[in-house]
C-alpha cells in the first residue's frame, strides 16, 4: 500500500481524496489543510494545518497537493524535509522553484512531478498529435466548448498546435480557397494549423485533430465530460513516482511520452 | 415496369443508365442523345438525337434529364407533346421556363420534378436541420472538403442556414468569446450561425449542424464518398412522378419534406 | 408571465425550479410538497402539500409534475378542480388514467402534456430517425453509455428501432458476413436494424443512428452530458400547453413531430 | 533525384507510377512488367520482363514492388544483384524468404522494407491504439465497411485488438451488462476489447478505437476513401530506405514507431 497525503482542501483535494480511498493499491493517511476543513473527513485520518507536522506524524510516501502557489514553499520544505515524493497540480509555480525542487529530488534520489493538465487522455492527445505531425502535411483542430467558455481558442488548442509545429519543423501546408462567400471560415490560423472554435450549451471541454492525406484522414479526440478527467492522471503519478529517482514536468516526461 | 428514357449520355447519364438498369422494378427503353454517344449502350436500346422522335418510338412513362440548358427546350416539348413525366437533373434553368413547365404539367395531371441535388442524405440534413431550429437557439456548421475546393463555405452550408433562418424567424443565438488568442477561430457567421470549413486531402464532400442546448447536444451529417451518391434520389424520383399529377421544384417538395 | 406551480420536491423538482426561475416569460407561484421540503424554497414562494389547496392560493395556469403513481391522482383532481394545464414528467402512468385525463381535459379545452423523455435532442433523434426510414433501406444503431449502466441495449435504442420499422412499413436491409472471424461482431438484431452497445467510462448518455445509401451515409446523433438536459423541454411544454386546447401523449406529438 | 523502378503493372503499380512521377524529389526510370503492360507507360520509359535484366539497364536505387509471390523470388535475385533497395507491397511471402532478404541486405548494409499496409493513417491508429493501452483500462473497436464487405471483423480491427493486448500486457476490461434485452449487441470479444463491425452502403473502410477512463474518452479514427491511400507511405518508404542500412517488416519499425 502506498501511504499518500492530501496537500488541499478545496474541491481537487475532495475528489482526490475519494479516488485514493477507492483505490486497492494506496490509501489517504493524512490530510493537509492550511486554512480550514472545507470536505468531511473521517475522525481516524490524522489532519493538520502544517504539512511538516503531519509528515512527520503519518510518514507518507506521497503527498497530492492542490493548493495555490503561497502554500507551496511550505509544502516543498515539508517535502525535502520527510522525504516525501510530491505529485504537485498546483499551477503558476516560477521557473526558479521549479529547478530547485528538481536539483533537492535528484540529490535525494526522489521521484516527483509537476502538471497543469492531469488528464490522461488530454495528453496523449497531444503526444500523438506531435508523433502524426511528422508524417502528414495537413492538419486542421476544432475545439469545441460550452458556450460560457469566456476566451477562443482554448488554451489546450494553443499549446497542441505549438508542440505540433516543433516535431514537425516547419509549418503545415493550408488551403487558402480562391473564392470566399463569407470571410473567416476556414478559422484562425497558427503554424499552418487551422484552428476551429466551437462554443455551444451541452458542450463540455472537448478538442480534435485531423490530419489529412491522399485518400485517407487521420481523427484523435478528446472528449472531457465530468471533473473527475483528471483522476486517473493522478493516480498514475502516485504509482509511478514512487518508482522513480528524479523530478518530472509534464505527464508526458513521467510517463516517457516525448 | 416503369418505362424510363434517359436524356443525355454524359458521365450523369451512364451513372443513371447502370442504376435504372439494376433497379428490379423499371428499365431503360430508349436514349436521347443531343451529340454523340459518350458511353456503350447495348444494341437493342433504342438510342436517337431528338427527344421527340425517340418518345414516339419508345413511349417512355418517365425521362431523367442531365443535360444543359440549350438542350432543354426541345426536351420540354417533346416531353408536353408525348405526356413524359420528367425528372430533371439540369441546373440553371430560368424561372420562366420551369413555371411554364409546371403550368402545362398540371393542366394534363402530370408529375414531374427538377432538383439542384439529388442526394437524398443532404436533402435530409437540410430539412432536419430547419426542424431543429424551431427548437433550439443556438447552431453551428461544420463542412468538411477536399483540398482543391476553390471556395469557401460551400453552397450546401450557404443554404442550409439560410433555410435553417427561414424556419426559426429570427436569428440564431451566437457566443462571443470576451478573449481573443487567434483571430476568427469562431469562423463566418451568417443569420447568428456560426460556419466552419474545413479542408483536407482524404476528405470528400461532408456537413455536420450541431444544436446545442442545456446538457445536450444534436448532431446531423451527412458524409459524401461517391458520385453515386444521387442515384437513390433519382430511382426514388422516378417511382414518385408516376404517382403524382404535378411538377415539383426540390426533392423536399416532391417527398413532402417541406 | 405564466403562471406556474411545482409538484414534487425532489431533484427534478429541484432543477425544474430553478429553470423556471431563470426564464424571463413565466414564474414560479408555488410549490406543491406532499412530503417534505427537499429543497430551500425562498419565503415568498407558497408552498402546501396538497394540490388542490396549493392551486386555490395561487391559481396557476400551468403545473410541472415529477413525483410518483401514488400522488398522480390527487393532482389530477386539483388539476380538473381549478382549470390547471399539466406538464406530467411522472412515469408509469395507466392507461385509464391518462384516457381519462384527456378526455376531462378536453372536455374543458385545456391543454396538458405527459411525456417520458424531455429531452428535446433524444426526440428530435427519434423523429428525424423515423423519417430517413422512409428513404434508406439499410440502418445502424450505436448506442454509447457509461460502463455501469445495467441493461443492454439502452430502452431509447429500442424505441427508436420500433419507431423506425413502424413508419418504413417493412424491416431494413442487413448485411450478413459470409466469414465470421469472431461472433457476435454484427450486433443485436431487431427490425433488420444492427444495434450496437457501446459501455466505457466517462461516457454519459449518447445515441447515433447511421443511415447508409449509395455513396453517402447519414448520421443523427444525441449527445446528453447533463441531468439537465430535460430542461428546454420541459420550458417547451409549459409555453405549449397554455396554446392548446387538448391532452397530449409525448413531446413529439405536443410538438406536432407526427 | 531518387532513381526508382515499378515492379508490376496491376492496378497498384499503375497507382505508383503515378504518384512517384508527380514526387519531387524522386523519378520513374524503368518498370517491370513480368507479362504484359497494363497500363500507359510513356515510350521514354526503360520497360522490360525481366528485373535483372531491366536494373542492369536502368540502374535504380529503389524498387517498388507490387505483384505476387511467384514473381519476388526473380524480384529478391535481381535486387541484391544490382544493389537496389526494395519497397515490397507484394503480400504472402514466408518467413524464410523475408528473413534471408533481411541477412542479405544487412550484409551489404542496404535499407529496404516489407509492409502489408502502407495506408499511413491506418499504421498511425494501431501505434497509437498501442501506446494508450497501457494507460486505459477499457476500450471498444468500431470498425465501418461498405455493405459487399465478406468477412467481420476487419482484418485491420483484429490486428489492433492483438497490438493492444500485447503492449498491455493483460485484458481489459469489459463491461458484461445485468439485463440484455436484445442478445449481442455489446460485440464480439477479443482480449477484453468489444469489436462492433458496421456494414452499409456509403461507407468505405473506417475504423475508431475508443478508450474511456472517469469523465474522458479518448477516441482514434483512420478514415479510408480512396484506393489512392497507400501512396503517402510508399512514397515516405521510398525517401527512408535510401537512408536505412537494414531491412524492415512494417512501416511501424521503418518509421521507429515500436
Amino acid at each position: 500500500m502506498i501511504r499518500v497525503a492530501i496537500s488541499g482542501t478545496g474541491r481537487m483535494g475532495s475528489t482526490v481524496y475519494n479516488a485514493i480511498t477507492s483505490a486497492e493499491d494506496m490509501e489517504v493517511v493524512g490530510v493537509v489543510d492550511p486554512i480550514a476543513l472545507n470536505f468531511d473527513i473521517p475522525d481516524e485520518i490524522t489532519t493538520h494545518n502544517d504539512a511538516d507536522q503531519l509528515f512527520e506524524l503519518v510518514k507518507p510516501d506521497v503527498v497530492v497537493d492542490f493548493t495555490n502557489t503561497e502554500a507551496i514553499p511550505r509544502l516543498i520544505k515539508a517535502v525535502l524535509n520527510h522525504n516525501v515524493r510530491p505529485v504537485i497540480g498546483t499551477s503558476g509555480l516560477d521557473v526558479d522553484t521549479l529547478s530547485n525542487l528538481k536539483k533537492e529530488l535528484s540529490k535525494k534520489r526522489l521521484g516527483g512531478v509537476v502538471a497543469s493538465n492531469f488528464a490522461i487522455g488530454a495528453v496523449m492527445l497531444m503526444y500523438f498529435s506531435q508523433l502524426a505531425s511528422k508524417y502528414f502535411d495537413t492538419a486542421e483542430i476544432i475545439e469545441l466548448h460550452h458556450e460560457k467558455k469566456v476566451d477562443a481558442p482554448s488554451g489546450t488548442a494553443l499549446t497542441t498546435a505549438e508542440k505540433m509545429r516543433e516535431t514537425r519543423g516547419s509549418d503545415f501546408i493550408n488551403n487558402i480557397p480562391d473564392i470566399t462567400h463569407i470571410e473567416n471560415t476556414r478559422g484562425g490560423l497558427l503554424n499552418g494549423i487551422p484552428i476551429h472554435s466551437i462554443r455551444l450549451p451541452g458542450l463540455v471541454a472537448h478538442q480534435e485533430v485531423i490530419f489529412g492525406s491522399d485518400g485517407q484522414t487521420l481523427s484523435l479526440r478528446h472528449d472531457s465530460t465530468g471533473l473527475d478527467s483528471f483522476m486517473p492522471g493522478v493516480l498514475m503519478s502516485v504509482r509511478e513516482v514512487v518508482k522513480q529517482d528524479i523530478f518530472f514536468n509534464g505527464l508526458d516526461s513521467l510517463f516517457g511520452l516525448k
